[in-house]
């Protein structure tokens, strides 16, 4: 079996409603929570990056993703990140050619009845275990090359550039 | 895109509580909501075959099942099935040679709140898109081919034979 | 602030699913999961009395109700039920005259999606907190009184005699 | 069965997560799937006010609860609300004696899984049956008269004055 490393950075994924502030704050738990759902018998390390709104994500944070990437031993990385960067930190991972490495995220957090984030975590991980060295965006069920992808922000979903 | 035919069968992920009898039946919806929620951008048709629970399958209906394989055009195809003889009908299914064949379910009804369907769908359309010719069982986040896998009915989790 | 006792019988709101067997079976942990999620400030003490489908409650099941209601010190006694056989219960407690009773359950079990069971302990303890002495049933949105009630089963949901 | 009215303001249990945007927006569809998931069987006709954050409500926003409340017929009205201003539209109904009102909400929308909002819908809907005219704040499974309630910004509940 494959040994993964999952990276979490935040993003809409993490989300949920904290009751005090009436606000939406990132759970630190949600990765846990949803392999246990999944039932997963993957083999899979996790190590929290940061907790952030890739809308505020600037060139050290994606230096520190980059450094995780080329840091952590195992060849297979899956990402979890927020959506409005993503296609970004991709590219900034593009010089990284002996590692399978995918971005995935949610439009709608795990904490909502409606999300997501389920489907996209196991589409992922199928990904992660199947294509070849290279740097991929898995969304709305679909795999993405870094170079052939952008976030269509006005419909919300992910698209090829042609 | 590749084309994508999903044979739904029934078993566990189709099932809800049906509130006049107090009991789970089979809830023909449950494939489209599936998809919708997973805000899934992919190009796959829809063939319901059956609405059963895999224990109740004899011959008669995973004759229908490779039949169904056989007839449909499309070589990606994708099968929702209940789990217990899951691993039967992918043998069933081994002479075919020239399509790529996943089955998949679920241990937990979709309409149950800790629901292992959305990961599960996830998983089985990433390996769809991504694995050669063969025949397949995704489940627990993992790709089993067919003739190297079982259902650990003590544990409620597939795994392989050795 | 009223002392409230619920006794938990099992019934419908009480099923999750089992995944090695692939059937309902009680969830002990239910009534805990569902005061914890409304966010519940009462003072209540709970005593779970048996997990049975209502339909296979007896004469000696409804005799340990029966007690329970009269040994707790308690004035105000909530205790979840199955539906099938909630108006008997009601009726069987009906000589009890220095008490408020309700009578309340599910349609759909807390463990789905869809469920009604928060609504229903919503309904059944702000009625607790305000009728007086009596034997209630307390179901979609009304309340009943126990001489005056009966499960439609065919349409799934309780109505007054007349 | 009494004639209720439902008049919909807005407020934490009215959101939703909006994806294009990526922040929490109003969901006027709410309050009926509420009540469908509840299974309700009361003649409850619903008013939409006004879509707000009761942060955000100012003394004319009262006014129109206000006059919404004197100009329905019905002598039974369930406002919904945000939290945070709660106690100052009760304040403002006080002088309304001849209605029995109630302002309910939620700490968590009803979108998300953990939500209260089915349970304090409950709770507010059986308060509505029983209690004599007056204006009262239901929240956290209590019922509290409007001169004798405050939240307590620090825990996220709703306490009495003493």
């Amino acid at each position: 079996m494959k040994k993964i490393r999952l990276l979490s950075t935040g993003g809409t994924i993490a989300k949920r409603y904290d009751e005090i502030s009436g606000e939406l704050v990132f759970d630190e738990a949600h990765i846990k929570k949803m392999f246990s759902q999944g039932r997963s018998n993957l083999n899979i390390k996790i190590s929290p990056l940061m907790l952030k709104d890739s809308q505020d994500m600037d060139e050290n944070d994606r230096e520190i993703i980059y450094q995780a990437c080329q840091d952590n031993l195992e060849s297979y990385i899956l990402i979890t990140h927020g959506t409005d960067t993503m296609v970004e930190s991709a590219k900034k991972l593009s010089s990284i050619k002996d590692k399978t490495i995918i971005l995935t995220g949610a439009m709608i957090p795990y904490a909502f009845k409606n999300s997501d984030a389920m489907f996209n975590l196991g589409v992922a991980l199928s990904a992660i275990e199947t294509l070849p060295n290279g740097i991929y965006i898995t969304m709305n069920g679909q795999i993405f090359t870094w170079d052939n992808v952008q976030k269509n922000k006005k419909e919300g979903k992910f698209e090829t550039l042609i």
